[in-house]
């Protein structure tokens, strides 16, 4: 099970047998609106709080993947979810809605990767038959609780992200066609000491590349081994510092299988400024588009880098740099 | 592996190579005060901010079981923690200093069950050989984030819990003697209603007889299977409520083998209202005391219920009612 220092190979395949992807306005104008199961027009989503709005998105993604894979809610044995909300409400209020086992997790926007490295531990390791892995994020949620509430519009360095309104949700299931979960790297904390909440891309980056390097030192494989290798939410200006560190370190990975989540999201046109982040940016375009890709035969096998920076607003303002971390799950469809 | 609906069985039965516990003054004048490794006089330990005072608890927790284990930092796999703080920052820079790679959770004060579940999952299928599982509360830092800072010096009512000063901290191995990992009850999140952040004790019991009564009805035993069953943190009030419940659910554990980290670790001198509470509570009472009785030969099989209250003050202020889990872990001495 254990390879290497950090990664686990999981020799059952837990399948992915359904994901579901729900976003917001922003993401309903951006190129992967296909892709995504539900778009919602209105970042209220009929709410009275944009924190009810974030649990609404988290709980229509976790319903949608259930009844895509024909099952019930109480089919799942085990709910593994985190979202960047202060005690991580978006996910514990959906685990009331969802009355089924709870596993609460925090990573940032790492949470994707995190819960879906850790159900598939569960799966593979007979713990469970179904379990249903997801998180969220929400724009207006996030910039009010990091930074300044929206309605105060103040103005951002083109540094900054845009979070992505959105929700993602995987059940895995011991048996199944279609996407497996092969292999995970759990990461480390990296610091390199920026502190700087607008330039979150850069902090990340570093913690990208030390997981990627670890992924390939742990399994002995190249990046060549994969279709496509996407980052979480580096964003324009931490997947350019990522791709020169990586080259730094002796890792090429060529550029026309090397992407971020945080790219693809949002067009050039888009006011996003580095691009997307947040835990809904690598789970809805993992749980939508890139497996989309992979069940029409574009992709075979791709390796997802969800990065996070566990940063709080507190130990911004006591000066702490931003501890970061990155988790890497590697998926292969075998049909 | 799984039996039942949502207990996990450990056919390898990882064992608890170590552990630690350490406290802050209160905990220090309380009857368990010989049981922890390390008691601060100082609710500062020397820092400048009670934030990076608990990190500190933390750090000391961790570094004090491995040296227990007569292990390196570089031994250990995975570091699995969690703590109340907005985005788990005691963890996140523990795992920062600790440099291994982490797995962040969140289940409030039942952040060491969860950890110590995960944790022996982990080892139990070779996803790891050391893994190490920490927890931390601290009374300023939880005061000040969850209802107010205590320098206001606000009263609180009798139902009121006095969170502990403390963090926990358990070194796992495939093999080793003493006290192994039997079992873990992953729990559903309960809500019975109650929104007052003064009366956690009563808005987690239900949570607690959830979990309890389906690890007995999974695992097809009695009660009396354990020498002792402690409950996390729901002080008198909760405590009560919780062994009034189990009587109306037909599950009546006897008082000689039922108990409460959070009405243990304190005396009735002590002015802490309805007893402990917080993610150190439980942490620092297994880890310290309890697993000490078990070493003593005092007690063969224990089961340990932290209890968590997944409340954020902004989901009080939006209205809503505080969900609670509770996850129980088995501890047998084989020797």
């Amino acid at each position: 099970m254990l390879q290497g220092h950090q990664t686990w190979v999981f020799r059952n395949r837990p399948a992915i047998i359904a994901t579901a992807a729900v976003g917001g306005p922003f993401e309903a104008e951006g190129p992967l609106a296909k892709d995504f199961d539900k778009l919602h027009g209105d970042l209220w989503l009929g709410q009275d709080s944009y924190e009810k709005a974030e649990k609404k998105l988290l709980e229509e993604a976790c319903t949608t993947a259930i009844e895509k894979a024909g099952l019930q809610k109480s089919d799942v044995q085990f709910f593994l979810s985190g979202d960047l909300m202060n005690q991580i409400i978006s996910s514990s209020f959906t685990a009331r809605t969802l009355a089924v086992p709870f596993i609460g997790l925090f990573g940032a926007c790492s949470s994707s990767m995190e819960s879906l490295a850790l159900g598939s531990l569960i799966v593979d390791s007979k713990a469970g038959n179904y379990v249903l892995c997801g998180t969220s994020s929400h724009n207006a949620t996030a910039e009010k609780q990091f930074r300044y509430p929206t309605e105060y519009g103040s103005q951002k360095p083109p540094t900054a992200q845009w979070t992505v309104t959105g929700a993602g949700a995987a059940l895995l299931g011991r048996e199944g066609e279609g996407p497996k979960v092969m292999a995970a790297t759990v990461g480390r904390v990296v610091d390199m000491g920026i502190s700087d909440p607008f330039s979150m891309g850069s902090a990340m980056a570093p913690a990208a590349v030390d997981t990627i390097t670890a992924h390939f030192r742990d399994l002995r494989i190249s990046p060549r081994e994969y279709d496509l290798i996407a980052t979480g939410d580096l964003g324009k200006v931490g997947f350019k510092i990522a791709g020169d560190l990586l080259k730094k370190h002796g890792l090429e990975i060529p550029e026309d299988i090397f992407t971020d989540c945080g790219i693809l999201i949002y067009s050039e046109e888009q006011p996003v400024l580095a691009g997307g982040s947040g835990c809904g940016c690598s789970a809805t375009v993992t749980y939508g588009h890139i497996l989309n890709r992979m069940r029409k035969g574009e992709l075979k096998k791709v390796l997802i880098v969800a990065t996070g920076a566990l940063l709080s607003p507190l130990s911004y303002q006591q000066k702490e740099s931003i501890p970061c971390i990155a988790h890497a799950v590697s998926i292969e469809y075998i049909s």
